[in-house]
């Protein structure tokens, strides 16, 4: 006997409410097949998370409304727990809530809201959204059971960031059983702590705890998956993969614990999530080329494209972005574009090559001298005898920047941006040249964790040619010039950004680190006079704890640290 | 005898402690000169508005606390009310609050928190603050005063988007005066909106009004200024100039009326402020030329930046453009670049420098059809015999755009951007080509608008010349071409765009308000496929109640009417 339940973990398509429905009738269907007693989705699974701004749309919420009335005709025989927004009945306060439909012999029995709404980082909740102020739990087939969302569950330890923690107000109610509805993205601390979070959860409140997330790349966000369900003393008895969709089921005993045989380990997790206290080029990197691999998958895929195009330098930077796209898409899809001046060195063009042969991708050559010929032709007459200048590196990149956008567009395209964050940290890139692309794929990789990368790509074989991961970084704009003209050294540079940028660490902070004082000041300066080429910047695929992007909001005219 | 009540309308700059410290000691010391008691300030005048992320550095809190210690210093025989976060000095909740310090006899006397935190649009304040939950009125001189702060007054009518409201709590201490600390931005519809919000207040709690609103442009957000006070019968007796810093002071008498001499006038303002039901491109644009200039002369000065570069077409948009730049920086300041192709027609470059000469800002003509030709002579081998398509429209516009960047890079200034909201929503534009710029200056008009604002410009003299108004809009990127190949006309699009946009009809509503359903569906379809596009766009100056930018956030990634 007892109460089994299923764990759908899915990939949602924002707004797409038609495939979203097909997804989650698809579960339903084969969790009824198998006898199943109750199915899990994960939060706003029905119109995909985040919604942003759609959720403004009365026409938005109809339409998800009208998927929960066919999701319901389904919910029969089966308890159905799927996330989506419901109406605020009420006048006062926002007019929506995010909300868990619990769906049970075609009715909807129970519409569960969420209480804490976070809107930091990424997260815009509050925007939307009203918080819960009552709570009850949902009885079913003889087990009481205390449903939250997502945030719902974080509000633990000594600083919390709300005044109020659902959970200690269900307790009272006597569950038996904690599920959590998730939309919680990725980030390479952020697994451990979500185990770290459930655990603390069924530690303190004595309960098993079925926690489902939602998986797929979202624009810049990625989620990651790893649904699981941790019995009450705290072992893991179920664990879903990472990066992909997938179905589990769990069975529920009347004793409160779970049917063997499970997939059980004991959850040796860290308690709380811990952002590293300094940077670590090697931290996470083998789940941040997954994440990035889905990030390009989903948004090729869900954009309705199939090919991209990436400008190869010869450089570390889009040679690791080459690679990422070949595995991705598949070699015969990317076009590798070597787009040489009159100052590239001579490896930049045959290091490029050796590349494109490694990965198998076919690759053109294209010199740029003739049309910065054009150029400085035509723009003599203005510019008169004026020295060879920053104009000058820019019109190259832009050139650049032109070419394999032309490129792009007739080939029907996407090009990727091969920035990386140390560069785009302090702006050093040429806006709508090297800058340019429909998806920055390692702008949340400082340098030192582009060579982490590149070295954990050739874990097995050479793919990226030694010379390129050894060759002096090198924008080759004008004769001789190295990164290290304008910057830092990188093991110097992204200590400091990473202090800066992830933990919000002042220049008192850093320098007391053992930072030289006046190159703090220089790199912050250089950081908060750049947010304005940020600020027209691609979206990132977002893998640590604070991208740039959407989720760190500088304002462009300021003056702090600049 | 009375209360001596001084309001200081200021333009602060972001995080800029010192300057914006200086300014408001200096008040001080003028209102104390004029045997003040008491000189409010605006919303987080200390740090300026909206101060982001930054408040998330510690750093950037203990800055602005020492400021406060300073302005604490100054007051001494006068009260003075500033705005500046404070700390929450409890571990629940977020650690924030957005604060007015009443600070008197070099005391911090009391720190009120503002209670309503608005998260919509381009406001995050739950981002970071959390929400007051006890209200104390102030005693200062024998009377009873309810401080709040911006948002606290905005919560009144029949669907609030609060559960509560800070002056019904405060109301039942029996003040006498109500003061509020604002930062309320412009759109063409919000000055009306806040002279209709404070006159609501004042009839519902029978309280005189001192209303002391920010001035100066932020990025793209316009603080309009118009501080005003109104007394229990709801006739304003002070208001301060729009889109200027000034100082006024009233005198509040023990009988709680205002002496006179004032600047008495009925309050004939509106009850509600009311976005209009149908787009009326005339409407405002008086005051949004006047949010133009100042938007344009606050990017400028605040970055740094004296001298404009525009790429002039011959057409509408450039022309607006110029000519706004010209009167924002002066015409010396801005440079016009006529950048012919061999698709342009006659008439584009006389028209232009028609224009120039009206306005007598320099101007530069550069072809070119030389660089086209390099650019198409290198990607031959690539493009083989592949017929002429988007991707080289999208070329010659990059052209231009990097012929214009380098000319900004060369002589240090700032490229403006000519689009348009109509362009801006359809897509109709280039990437990294007519979408390049560092300031967006009609990017919030649709293209009725610009026509109206066409006129406003000339109602004393012709300034753009006829025959640019008259002109039927071509991108003039292939023999020929007019907008109307590719959009709909603008007097159908635009009414269209504004019923989606700003008021967040759905197709159905928009359909029903007699616009064709096919036009409809393939309107939208474009808005919504090319948030990709806008996503790169520059920081657009807002004037309406829905500009794209900051306060719009709809997935790149998505599949929604689309």
């Amino acid at each position: 006997m007892g109460m089994k339940i299923f764990l759908a973990q899915q990939n949602y398509h924002i707004g797409n409410f038609e495939a979203n429905t097909a997804k989650i009738l698809e579960a339903i269907d084969e969790a009824k097949k198998q006898g199943g007693d109750l199915i899990v989705f994960s939060e706003l699974s029905v119109c995909g998370y985040p919604p942003r701004d759609f959720l403004e749309f009365n026409d938005f919420i109809e339409q998800s409304l009208q998927s929960i009335e066919k999701i319901r005709e389904a919910a029969d025989t089966i308890g159905v727990l799927v996330g989506a927004p419901s109406r605020n009945p009420v006048p006062e306060g926002k007019d929506l809530f995010n909300s868990a439909y619990f769906l049970y012999e075609k009715e909807i029995k129970r519409v569960v809201h969420k209480t804490l709404l976070p809107n930091y980082d990424i997260f815009d909740e509050y925007r939307y959204f009203e918080p819960a102020y009552e709570w009850n739990i949902i009885e079913f087939k003889g087990k009481k059971i205390a449903v939250t969302i997502c945030e719902d569950i974080w509000n633990l330890g000594d600083d919390p960031l709300y005044r109020i923690c659902p959970m200690d107000e269900l307790i009272v109610q006597n569950p038996q059983l904690m599920i959590n509805l998730s939309a919680s993205p990725f980030d390479y601390v952020h697994a451990d702590g979500r185990k770290g979070i459930v655990k603390q959860n069924v530690a303190k409140y004595k309960l098993p705890m079925i926690y489902c997330n939602a998986t797929g790349s979202q624009t810049e966000i990625v989620f990651d998956g790893g649904s699981l369900v941790m019995d009450a003393n705290c072992d893991i008895v179920a664990e879903l993969p990472y990066f992909s969709e997938a179905m589990n089921c769990v069975t529920l005993l009347d004793d409160n614990t779970f049917e063997e045989p499970v997939v059980r380990k004991a959850a040796e997790v860290p308690i709380v999530q811990l952002m590293p206290d300094s940077l670590d080029p090697e931290y996470g990197i083998a789940r941040i080329y997954s994440a990035l691999i889905k990030g390009i998958q989903d948004y090729f895929g869900k954009m309705g494209f199939t090919k991209a195009v990436v400008a190869s330098s010869g450089g570390i930077d889009s040679a690791i972005v080459l690679a990422l796209a070949c595995e991705a898409l598949g070699a015969g899809n990317v076009q590798a574009v070597l787009l040489p001046s009159q100052f590239s060195s001579s490896h930049s063009v045959s290091d490029a090559e050796i590349l494109s042969r490694n990965l198998g991708n076919p690759y053109d050559i294209i010199a740029i001298e003739p049309v910065f010929n054009a150029f400085s032709e035509q723009l003599k007459p203005v510019f008169k005898n004026l020295p060879f200048s920053v104009a000058e590196e820019n019109l190259q990149s832009r050139i650049r920047g032109a070419m394999v956008m032309a490129l792009a567009n007739k080939f029907s395209s996407i090009l990727l941006n091969t920035s990386n964050k140390s560069e785009l940290a302090t702006g050093y890139g040429t806006l709508y040249g090297d800058m340019a692309g429909g998806l920055s794929v390692i702008g949340d990789l400082y340098k030192t964790q582009v060579y982490a990368l590149a070295r954990y790509i050739n874990r097995d074989r050479e793919i990226i040619p030694a010379n390129i991961i050894n060759k002096a970084p090198s924008a080759e704009l004008r004769p001789g010039q190295k990164d290290t003209d304008s910057l830092p050294d990188y093991p110097l540079l992204d200590p400091i950004l990473y202090q800066y940028i992830e933990r919000r660490q002042g220049p008192q902070e850093i320098i007391a680190r053992g930072n030289d004082a006046a190159l703090v000041k220089r790199v912050l300066k250089m950081v908060n006079s750049n947010e304005y080429k940020r600020n027209q910047f691609c979206p990132i695929i977002r893998i640590s704890p604070k991208a740039f992007g959407v989720g760190r909001r500088v304002p462009i005219v300021g003056k702090y640290l600049s």
